[in-house]
């Protein structure tokens, strides 16, 4: 979302390097057996492989679009997290009343806004399945960060702790009724954030769709060096593998865009979204020990 | 969505053997005339079944694309269900006020917790057309369940029963009139994602469109060994049931994704989503007898 | 949406029988001539309806998309109206204070529950362009009853009366301010809906498309019978007539799916559905004169 | 929306006839020189259209599309305007204090109402780039009038008097803060209609796409006499024209449908919905000197 | 969004003109070698690169789509700015009590709606990568502009400052509690659209997709003349460049599509929009000192 360099062009090569090698082999022997031993009686008609071809490219062209939009709908979902999580710092610094200026009020501002903080890192965490809680400590007191240590799902206790400031601003009177509402509902929103982060991640593409495509892929490649091989020679080699190349790198693409939580270098840079929003968040609080910023992991590509 | 496990192929190829099989047959027969009997003049040109190869992709990738969308849409409500069960229990907690942390608030808040818990396995037996009230004496008291006899859709009564007790708590004083119109809302969107699961449910996929495609797929198959027995000869066979199988796979598998609540091994794990939502709902209330974690159904296969 | 039972085959053929008998004579005729009276010269490439099949597979998949969108929207549409008049129950019911649960607000609360009832009748009955107010006496009192005669649009005359009951009811203190307020966002929703069939109702999908897409359809049948005479000789009958059958059935289906009000057998089933929410909204309110669960009416297939 | 009257084929032929005119003179051109004067070697594999045609059928199928979801979200967004103009009167009605049912209330609804019925024509006639003022002294004060004149954009003015009408409501105490914050989300979503259609019609479809779009048809039409020329002699004079027809014909339909607003026979029936708005409203309000029912504009086809 | 003047044809030609210089000459040198030197025996069948027209067709029908959809929804975020100002703009006029139409309410009202307007500037300007505090003392009080210059993120800091007016405004009585809330509300949505820009701005389209489809089309141009040599002899060269401008045309208007805030000639017309929304919000405020109408910028073209 924040890192715009490209992935190097071997790296996305290296994910198929190995399909080509064993298609180059498999191509190469046949033109080498159709043409020094003997001419094979083997050449069909074009016209198979291309009605494959018609049929893989709609399959590959569906799951393509539905991995797009996974991809794009987790994108969507932190590009919201972003929004509620600055709305819900403007609301807690608006809507204390400032008659209240004193160390209470500027106490409770700064451990939700901290917490809204922590809550990020760790929904960030917890979808690549790495530790939640680590690295909290810079934004959580040691009492919320204890009783964290209950719960499973580390967001959703954090979210239970914010709602619970939120009764005790109520109950001291920082806060009127309506505004205790309105915040809720921002977590209500974040709540369903984090919940869609979680459906992506827990949803597999329906296995056996890819398991289809890959099985005609397959039988697309084994049928190519025969359709094109009375019109090409050794001129068949290349060709075979440049057209597999094609269609196997779209197959791989699509298998790396439908699950963009994975902890691989082309997910989403949740822990770069965490970072600006931390920047965003520190800055409206005045904060004074205010971080360097955060350089964005060097480890994780952009997609 | 939350179980990885794939299908083992032998299950997915198991759902068209049979049709398989017969294809095996005539196209079999059909290469055995053709070579032994007589040359019969019964070749087509390709492009026959080429054109309506590319309607059959069309029509196919048409029914893949609404099947996928009513599969993901079922994983979407039931994405809302966590979200909005969780955001329902932290209310419950967060905004019962905490001065009267004596045991009535406290039966309230456990007794509100626990319905919504049955209610997501009410939910998910219901859709299954199993009983939904059985095992439900765990989470509800006996009158709570006595009095869901009187009613034929069991999850609504359960969100009435949840409302009836909002408007005891306003009445007692434990919650404010904002507070009680805020989680309506949340038994709102909770109403909504149930009547969206009926609607999937009970909305079938229009039968004639599903009788057309398989006509035409139909027509396709039984053309496709004229248009290649000149080419293949005996090899036509093994070439035909190939392809036959990937295009009756992907009918298949479309049939299997648009109807996500049949109790079949591949609809959605809705016992295993409950059994998370119950999890996280018992560790916010603190729940003294935490149940063992399901263990996920292993009857069912995620898709 | 609640009916599962297919329609006939029957019943689907004979919507184009018409249309394939003309075809079967038109194919028939070019054989004849071209088999027995002289071989005309008339066969050409089957390139030229490769090209046309295309464009009309294209176009026909547009259609089938916009008119299944259509269908689809229906369905939500009505699945809202299920999932809302289920929340104005809810509300009605547990908003109105139980202190005084004597005779006055029973009454309002049973008025207003049935005329939700007669409100999704109405709306069913509207749309098929029945009278709308048949069959309302059951739920609604005389005056009401009368008052609607005055209005053309009876479904929010239906509403108008419910938003007036609940003024009653907040200036007699049976609801509070903020309880109206979200009682009434529950009947903007139900406007809304209303809005939207009465907006798939009236919107006629782009006529204009519909004439190029039978004109292309025309053209392309037109054509066939030369591009395969010279083939399959007398074979070429069965085969014009199976592929455009495989077409026109498609065109005639997506003419169906888009008007899904239009009281034909095909429809959305509007009365079935109304009657699942008379049943839930009976059930809720303790009605004693419970109804016999009505039948669905037989006279409509499910799509 | 309204009108199902089609349009008349010719006035749709009449559209292209300049293009159909041009190609049928080249065509009869290239149709001479080949027969007559010189068999010219120019022949062309019909695989090369064949490409061009995939290319422009997928372009014309996207460009159909966007024009269609253009068209369509036009017609929801009228829906919309349809459904809160409803609202806002229920609102009106509805929530200002029946003990009031003297002189100054009925004059505020009849104010509010008729303001609102003003909003849809103006609406429409800006839209169309006409006098968005005209005709409006019928529902409106001679002062609310005269404010209109300072401003460019007359119905965003209208809504701001309807908001200062609610200020004064909740001043005299005619409805409550809460209503005053519901109507003024009433007016929120009106406001919102009214950006989205400035939006659909400020906002060009990529004119590039468009020029692409016909440079590949005109490259397309150009090349297929020389593909068929071989085959059909002077018969490839009728079939040319008949597929460019309908190539044409698409991208004509597609250039209409995209822009909704444009006071062309063919646009969104706004003068219609207005007028059924008003009947709806009128009756609402007990409106006596009660309009005749205004009679669909008779100049605008439904497309 | 309201730029109507074409793009020069030129300008696009421009964009690709290097690339087909270089497949004029490519194909050029092909047709010299192939007709002067030596009747090489390199043609190919026009099958295969029609296997690969089709995949780039669908490719670039996918990248098409989602580009599209990315400057659609740029628009349409651009659209939501535009209502939510008006919305902003009305109800800070509206709801403020005209009892107190005094100095400090007045101006209370000119700082908010004229801090909306530097708002919509700094976006656009921010989003350009230009000084999003340029220009904008027009419009902020000098305390406010120099408050900015603590913020990386200038429009974020600026609903931060509209917030903080809002609880200055419910403190000193001028709104009261539930039109702070609705206030804040219309400021959580201006917030959204704010972030949906920054994440369209932020996320590139998945880079390896635009490497594979130029990889795809490269190899796709390079088989072109090898087709069809063998049937045009040196009418080859404009075929192949018509052909491969046509697809070269549509790859790189995607490309400009998908990044619509990039301070090209084609990008949304921020400014413009800003304009718009001015000259609006200061007719409603009945700002004396009405700016003359800001020329849209030439500089850009509408796409």
């Amino acid at each position: 979302m924040l890192l715009k360099k490209n992935i190097p062009f071997g790296y996305v090569l290296g994910k198929v390097k190995f399909e080509l090698l064993i298609i180059l082999v498999y191509s190469a022997t046949i033109a080498v057996i159709h043409q020094w031993f003997l001419k094979l009686p083997i050449s069909i008609p074009l016209a198979v492989p291309t009605i494959l071809g018609t049929v893989i490219s709609l399959l590959l062209g569906f799951r393509s679009n539905q991995a797009y939009d996974r991809w794009w709908e987790a994108r969507q979902v932190w590009g919201a997290i972003v929004n509620d999580s600055r709305t819900l710092a403007r609301q807690v610094l608006a809507f204390t009343e400032s008659q209240f200026e004193e160390d209470e009020v500027h106490q409770l501002r700064q451990r939700m806004v901290r917490r809204q903080i922590a809550w990020c890192y760790a929904l960030g965490q917890s979808l690549r399945r790495l530790n939640p809680a680590s690295g909290l400590d810079k934004y959580l007191s040691r009492r919320d960060l204890e009783s964290l240590s209950r719960f499973n799902n580390v967001p959703m206790a954090l979210l239970d702790q914010q709602a619970r400031d939120l009764r005790r601003g109520l109950e001291e009177g920082f806060i009127n009724r309506y505004q205790q509402i309105e915040m809720d509902r921002t977590l209500t929103r974040l709540c369903d954030a984090m919940g869609k982060c979680e459906r992506i991640k827990n949803t597999v593409f329906p296995s056996t769709y890819s398991l289809y495509i890959h099985f005609s892929l397959l039988l697309f490649i084994c049928m190519l060096p025969f359709g094109v091989i009375d019109y090409f020679g050794f001129l068949e080699v290349p060709l075979v593998v440049a057209i597999s190349a094609c269609f196997l790198l779209i197959e791989k693409m699509a298998i790396h865009l439908q699950d963009p939580f994975e902890n691989k270098p082309t997910d989403t840079p949740m822990t770069a979204i965490a970072g600006t929003i931390e920047r965003d968040l520190r800055q409206m609080l005045h904060d004074q020990d205010m971080v360097e910023e955060k350089r964005p992991e060097s480890f994780y590509y952009i997609l």
